[in-house]
């Protein structure tokens, strides 16, 4: 492929309407994926999450500026899912990010999503692929942290990064819920402020409790003023050493398989619904059946039994 | 099931729990459907939708005000994808509504969900299932109007009703990406404010530029000030012929089986999927394919086709 070609040879036009086309679910996504996966493995993929306004973008354009300085390549996937209507390829507030956007070693891109099955988690694991494959060295994705979008994003990072700031009780109450598990490591940010020592306190207090469940590794927890770049390079080196845990961890390396399988559990389970919808559609069988459902002679569950019945006995 | 008796005498409690049971995707959630589900197709689903801050909450208590004068029973499931971590249940600031809690003949819930497949649309659909078959007489669906949820909600609606307010260019931005398509209803609330005609007149045009689509209905605009209780009955009027329409009107009877249709599309889709990836889980081939994936001998997609070749030759 043409489009395939010139993304490789670093055109970046090309990069972004591969991710396009994966994002519209088109027929060449597909292709262009089969053709650029055994390119991949080679890049370092961190979720970064947390509240609106807790500074994710400030902080990952400090990073970009760090990892630049080495000469690696990054790329940012910014996950916004109120972007979803707008066709993506906004970046909307991310101003600070913008700065890194000429540099033609420093890829950033929002995501959207339109189809239902997998959505928002599906079509970043494509862009991720393109990056992988394109040899981006380290890949930030963003999301903001609420709902269900940051849980499932997590399956998608080799590390994932917690953002906090101090006076956001609520927000440490969101944190309860979920993103302590998926943190493998927590970035107080804006910590000139003198509540950020409470908020360090406070997370230190409940990865105390989280003992005794299935997680082994505990979090750092690390202090930055992002927009001064202060305590960038810790964050640098936590991400290093972690990058090189992954190898030999057997945490990390199971947990890396499970990714690894989920993702082909939700293509296959994808491709398997909609080859057995095709057969279906053009039955009479579902025909009747949705006849049966609106006069209430039978109920939705048993119907979807009923019509599966001889696809898959 | 107990459960499903107590909630037909009438018991909230018991109503709630059989939600929550769909919430969580709890087996016994299908038996309390299956059971329920004969006893639907009563009620009339009315979804309403728009930008926050806009008085859906407001308009929806006013609403339930003039119908219960009328003696109806009225049900609301109120939509909030951020509320997904929390567990539902909970009615943050929909202040307004809360008067109507201890009417018995008035059921309000906010909606989570948990599950990945179908989502918060199955989950919604589970619990408008119960109330219609509690012979509740008008349910309404409030969804905020941003992201994808709303274009999903609006499948589960026999009735979409977009709220606006004037003031708010972005809003009406907004509009133009989906909402215009799915609204039988435009209610411009907030409408002492001197701007309430500029948005009548931009909608107006906007409904004009939406001829040639294969949408022939054109929805009302009316105005309301929902705190005052103002205008509120020339949306009930306005209900009140869109269903009794429902009945007759060929576009709302092939939409009606539409929705119909979809709800079994997800619901089949979902079981078809999961029986698939149960063989395939205890299979050596996918512990094989999941070790050749890793190692970038095949890619994920041409994984996925091997997996179902034999049981989806």
């Amino acid at each position: 492929m043409k489009i395939v070609e010139d993304a490789l040879k670093g055109n970046k036009l090309a990069i972004g309407r591969i991710i396009k086309m994966i994002e519209n679910d088109e027929d060449q996504a597909k292709e262009a994926l089969t053709t650029l996966y055994p390119l991949t493995g080679h890049s370092f993929f961190v979720g970064i999450t947390g509240p609106p306004g807790s500074g994710k973008s400030t902080l990952i354009s400090a990073l970009i500026t760090a990892y630049r300085k080495r000469g690696s390549k990054i790329g940012v996937l910014a996950i916004d899912p109120s972007s979803q209507l707008t066709g993506g390829a906004i970046l909307g507030d991310r101003i600070r990010m913008k700065r890194h956007t000429l540099d033609p070693e420093v890829f950033i891109r929002s995501i959207a999503a339109r189809g239902s099955l997998g959505g928002i988690s599906r079509t970043t694991k494509g862009a991720l692929i393109v990056l992988d494959a394109l040899k981006y060295d380290v890949i930030f994705i963003e999301t903001v942290g609420v709902g269900q979008s940051e849980m499932d994003i997590s399956f998608l990072a080799d590390m994932t990064v917690v953002v906090c700031i101090p006076g956001m009780g609520d927000a440490l109450q969101v944190l309860k819920a979920g993103n302590l598990e998926i943190a493998d490591l927590f970035v107080v940010n804006k910590a000139d402020k003198p509540e950020a020592d409470e908020v360090v306190n406070h997370l230190d207090g409940m990865l105390d409790m989280r003992i005794g469940t299935t997680i082994q590794r505990r979090p750092s927890i690390i202090k930055t003023a992002a927009l001064e770049e202060r305590g960038i390079e810790k964050v640098v080196t936590a991400m290093d050493t972690f990058r090189s845990q992954m190898k030999s961890d057997p945490e990390l390396i199971a947990r890396s398989a499970r990714h690894e399988l989920r993702y082909i559990e939700s293509i296959t389970k994808d491709l398997a619904a909609e080859k057995i919808w095709q057969r279906l559609s053009t039955s009479n069988l579902l025909a009747e059946t949705l006849v049966q459902v609106q006069n209430r002679m039978i109920d939705p569950y048993s119907a979807a039994q009923a019509l599966l019945k001889d696809l898959l006995p």
